[in-house]
Formats: C-alpha cells, structure tokens, sequence
C-alpha cells in the first residue's frame, strides 16, 4: 500500500470517532498543534455568541440565576469530569492549570502536614516545577526532583506528595497514572496530577485509579479557546477536608451572604476563588458538546494509529533525511502528539507554516505536531510527511536557511 | 421644575460624556446595576467576535503572535491604567480581583516583612477581608480590621500594609484616597487599594498619590462582560523588586524558554500565573474602546448630579413611603451608585425587575442602584423613583408580599 491508501484505511476505520464537521478550521491548513491549542468548534462560536447576545446582552445581571452562571463552573466541571472518570460533583473549571495545581499542592500537603517532601518529575513541564518549588519554599518542604525511572527510589514515609504529569509535553510519553498513585498511597502520600495533555486525548477513570487531586487544561485537546479556564479535580473523600490556601467569596459557602467570616463551601466549589470568567467558561462549555457520545479509548485508538504511521514514515522517509524520532512510540504508554529532532528545528516548523502546515517547535531542536483525532485525519499525517521530504529535497531550504535569523 | 424637566436639565447638560449608542442594551430596560455587571458595549461584541473567527478560527496558535495575544494582558492595561492615573506598563490585566488582592497583599508584606500588622477597613468588601485574614493567618501577621475613623489610631510602625476599597460597595461612600496613602506611608505602611467600584467611575490618579499597589475589576463600571479578568497596579518603585507568591510560567522572564528554574519578569508581567484568559481580555480589551475621549472627571460630575437628583426626589416622595436613604450624600466624596432601604427590600427589587427597572438587593434590607453614566441618564432616576412610588402606591403591593417567599 503507498502512503495515501494506508491513511485512507486509519481514516475509514475510525469514522465514529471523526467530528471534523464540528470544528471550523481554515480550508488550506492542516493544522497539528491542538496541543497547544484546540481548534475552533463551532458550538463554542455558538455558545459565546449566546453568551453575549443573550445572557449578557439581555439577561444582564438576572443571568447569574437565570442562565445558570453561578453553577457554570460546577456544570462544565461535570462535562469534563465524564471524559476522565471523575464521580459528578468532584470536578469544577476555574482559573488557570498553574494556579490550580498550587491550590491543590497547598491543599495535599495541609492534609500530609507532618510530612516534609514533594515528588516530582525532574523533566515535568516547567510551570509545575516552578509551581512546585514556590510552595515547597513557602511551606519548608523539600523537592525531590528526579527521573521517571527513581520515582520508587524516592518515595519513603516522610513525602507529603507525588505530583506529575501523565503524559509529558516533549515526547509524548504516558507515565502509569493507576501504578503511581498506588505506589504514593503505599507510603501514605497523596497525588496531584497534571492532566494537561491527558484530558480529551486518552481515556482516563480517576475514580478507579483512586487519585486525589488532579489539575488540567481547558484549551489543547478540550479545545475550549485560547487561555479558557482550566479545571481540577477533588476525589470526594477529600472534599469539605482539604482546603485550599486563598480564600475568595466564590468559595465560601455562602458568598451572597457577605458574611464578615470565611466559612468553606462543603462542596467542590471551595476551590473557586473570584468570580467566575463566564464568556471563556461558555467557549469550553460549548466545546466539550463535541465529546458527546465519543467514546474515548476509540479515540485514543485513532491518535495511536496516526502515531503508528507517522513513525513509520518517519522511518522510511524522514531519518534519512537528518531527522531525529523524538516522540515515545510505544502504544500502550503514549498520548496524543508525536515529535521529531532535526538540527534546524526551528526553520522546518517555520518552512511548514508557510505551506499551511501547522505544528510547533520547542527547544533546542524539537519539532512537534498534536493528533487531535476529533479533527484530524490520518491523511494529515502523510501531508506532514510529504511536506518535510519535500521542503528538505527541493525546497530552497538552504537559502531559506541563510535567510533565518534565527537558526 | 417638575422631575422630568431637572433631568432633561442634567441631560442635557452632560450630552458630553454620555454614549448610551456604544451599548447594546434592551429597549425595555432600565438598568441600573452596572455597579455589578456593566451593560454590553458593541465594540465589546466585536472583538470577542473577531477573536472567535479570526484570531482563534483562522490564525489558530499563530495568533498568540501575529494577533498580540501574549502583549494583551499588559496592552489592556495600558488602556486601565490610562483611566486611572497610571504610569505606562504598571498594570497587567489578569485572574480575579481576589486572586491579585492575594498577589499584592502577599507582595507588600513581604517587602515589609519585619513589620506584623495589615490594617483594613472592618465594612471593607467581604471577600477582601477573607483574603486578609488568611493570608495573616498565613503570615503570622495581625489583622487590625477597624472603622474608617480609626484608621488613625491604628496605623503605626509595626503595620506592614494598608488596605483598603476606595468606594464602599453598600453606601458609595469614597475615601480619600491620597490623604490615606501619605498617612500610610507616614508610618512606613504600604498601601494595597481596591478600586473595584472606582475603575471607569470615578478620577483617579494612582501616581499622583503615590500609590503602591492596587487591584480593581473589569466587569463593574469598565464593562468588560461577566467574570471578566481583574487588573492589577504595581507602583513603578516596586516593579522589579516586588514579588507575587505564586510563580507560574506566565511570570516568568522566558515563559517560553521552558528553563528549569523561575526567573521573575523584571516588568509587571511578574504578577501573572497561567496562561491569559483571551476570549475575556478581549471583552474587556473591546469595551474600553468606549471610554476613549472620555474626561473621567465630567464623567464622574454626571453621576454625582444623578446622584444629587435621586436623593432629592427620594426625600420628597420615598421617604415618606417608609424608603431610608443609605447611601453617602456629599458629592465630595462618592462614587456612581445610590442605596436605599426599606423593610420589604428584597420584595421591592424585584417588583422593579418586573417593571424593568433593575437594580440589586444587598442583605439585610438595602435597594442598590448603579448610575452608570456612559449609559444612563437622568430620566433613569425619574423612571426609577415614579416605580418605586408606584409599586408601593398602587401596586397591589401587599398581595405581592404575601406570595413572596423570602420577604
């Protein structure tokens, strides 16, 4: 089979996991970087043109009661919470993933307050390691950054908490969520994962897993629009216990009550803080209509056999041709983006841009390109492919180099 | 001169400051709770419109570039700061009011860190005091939570902050902003203020009074739609030195560096966590457009002869009819919106409701009101008083009560 006929048969396979008609994405580009952020669904056009014509235009003020604003965050919480396997109630959108991943680090390590360290992952996404090392100094605890391969190695009795990310942002790789937080319970920590590039790309089932706390992002593979609110996760036998470390009218219990003291919400919205960001709320809410009925180990299925294709016209086609296989090409253990090394990383992604070839690049020499399978196609794949022997074999890649100033 | 002829006189009078065709609000309403949500610009609509179809539909990732998206927190508040008196790149528009009160007050005492005192006003906005008392709880700091005629008495060279909202949410009394900044800083206390009812209502001139630090809310008097994001001022004297308590990429010097440690922004983008929300900066971004050629202080002068009006046709016709005036009457020293109570408050609000007249209900028993003068007129107070008179003259007002269930 060539290239074409081998994509058309991922493609034809996975037709009930396809929603390319639900999304608005310009005619003439192939775009792999939801990732970093999901494309348009016409259903948040829909919700935010809503939103404001409506229950902001109209309704004004009653919206707050009449358009369901003030339990919008628990509402949309409850969207997502299906696709990760969160019990109802245990999920709310708020802020931003870095800020709630210090909320709910604060919050597990208050809960393990007689312990002295967090676990993390020494190649985690820089925001949690920053995030993670604030709190650490604010609350004299220790950092245990380290490899994947010696997280066993550094869980003892004295770790308040393992925090990592699922699946990592470089190579695509998936750590074992349920294993891990059984490992942390085993010597009595609590878990807080990121599910940043996990949520709306791999099937999750929090609940069966046991996990305590996780944290995720609104706008990559949930497609909820450029910096949407972000959610996070309280397993039930942590809510009304754990608290978190800053204390907004939105959390209490009563905030229309105005009440001189803090009483906490019993419920999960004790993680909000201020008032709700309801236009981004309403985009996400929108988007997360497009999961309906999809199935999400089909759809993890679909971005694996993208992958499976994409390294193997990687192998046939790219290594040749000075690129590295960066991406985890293990299907068992891997999320939804691939990834190549090539020294002029930079240009490539730039020279694909310019043939509306959407992908991104990440230092020092990473090339990398998100299988969002509600939108792409297996055939997208082969344009990548095809793009890329293309521009390094008669593309005036050379002088295009010369021209950069960057690389 | 019969009410209606004193408002077409104040009417007339501020023709200058007033763009009621800027707004889109409905035809049969008169609202008057833009203390609590403003109404919805149309130049708001259009940039949430082009940043769903343009920005985020066709220029996809690419837009976090070619449409600004990374400068739109601090070119948005470029556009705040230039309505509040401050100094170019000293705002960033970010989180919720609450979240950035925590940043600032966390900041300031830090900077103060030998001193173990915040000092705040005991009628200060509830979730104000919430923020303060757990972050003193945090800091080992004493909250000295007093009446605003003795904030004299307390204010010594063991407080390390000061903080205060400039406008009272209940009566619109305003405090003197300056005299308490020195007074402040007399004693070496650093000022956080809170201008969520002043922003877009009232003149201000941050540097002028030699302001260190304030928050405020971009969904009262600016207009930026519900839940829009807060901003922040950092005075430019503590820009560099100042530093927030949760680091998160967005406030680092090289978000995109991804470099293992946290290294703050040296600008006013220090005071950022997560990714920015978009979709409602550009909300917000929209509807400061309105206010350009606006002079804040004519601005301010139409609320203050609204104001004026409204307590005069209150003493002549509502308080006889068992209203009390709650709201602070000195011109010199107010902000845009008036109060009343009345025992069957809550039952009062929302007969007008009914009527269209919208204000808001504030526990135990006040009758709240917005004059929001880019959009309301005189002849809104007239409407809104000849109702209440009505409602309680003729109206079957007593059957009303009796089938609501809360009064």
């Amino acid at each position: 089979m060539d290239w074409s006929q081998r994509a058309a048969a991922i493609d034809g396979a996975f037709s009930d996991v396809t929603r390319r008609e639900a999304f608005d994405i310009p005619a003439d580009v192939c775009y792999l970087d939801g990732n970093s952020l999901g494309a348009l669904p016409t259903a948040a056009r829909l919700a935010v043109g809503q939103a404001l014509d409506e229950e902001w235009g109209r309704g004004l003020i009653r919206s707050w009661n009449t358009a369901d604003w003030l339990q919008l965050p628990r509402l949309t919480g409850d969207r997502i919470g299906a696709l990760i396997g969160a019990e109802p109630g245990s999920v709310i959108v708020a802020d931003s993933t870095s800020l709630n991943l210090y909320k709910l680090l604060h919050a597990a390590a208050q809960v393990n307050k007689h312990r002295h360290a967090i676990v993390t992952d020494i190649d985690n996404f820089p925001t949690d390691l920053y995030i993670v090392d604030r709190l650490a100094k604010q609350r004299g605890l220790e950092v245990r950054d380290v490899r994947r391969a010696d997280f066993a190695d550094v869980l003892d009795d004295d770790v308040a908490v393992l925090t990592l990310t699922h699946v990592d942002y470089r190579t695509s790789e998936m750590v074992d969520l349920q294993a891990l937080t059984r490992a942390a319970h085993e010597v009595g920590a609590l878990v807080v994962w990121d599910l940043a590039h996990s949520a709306g790309a791999v099937p999750l089932d929090l609940a069966a897993a046991n996990v305590d706390f996780a944290v995720g992002c609104g706008y990559k593979f949930l497609n909820g629009g450029p910096g949407a609110p972000a959610f996070l996760y309280v397993a039930p036998r942590h809510i009304g216990v754990a608290r978190q470390p800053i204390e907004g009218w939105h959390g209490h219990s009563q905030p229309f009550a105005f009440e001189r003291e803090y009483r906490p919400a019993m419920d999960v919205s004790q993680f909000l803080i201020g008032t709700p960001p309801i236009l981004g709320m309403r985009a996400l809410w929108g988007a997360l209509e497009v999961f309906d009925g999809i199935d999400m180990t089909r759809l993890h299925n679909k971005s694996l056999s993208m992958a499976r294709l994409f390294h193997e016209l990687a192998e046939e086609a790219l290594v040749s041709r000075g690129f590295g296989i960066y991406s985890h090409r293990d299907s068992a253990a891997r999320g939804s983006h691939v990834a190549l090394t090539h020294a002029h990383g930079y240009a490539l992604v730039q020279a694909l841009i310019k043939r509306g070839v959407i992908g991104d690049f990440r230092r020092p020499n990473i090339l990398r390109f998100g299988f969002a399978p509600l939108y792409n196609s297996a055939a997208d794949v082969v344009r990548l492919v095809e793009n890329l022997v293309d521009i390094i074999d008669h593309d005036a890649f050379d002088r295009m180099l010369r021209e950069s100033a960057v690389v």
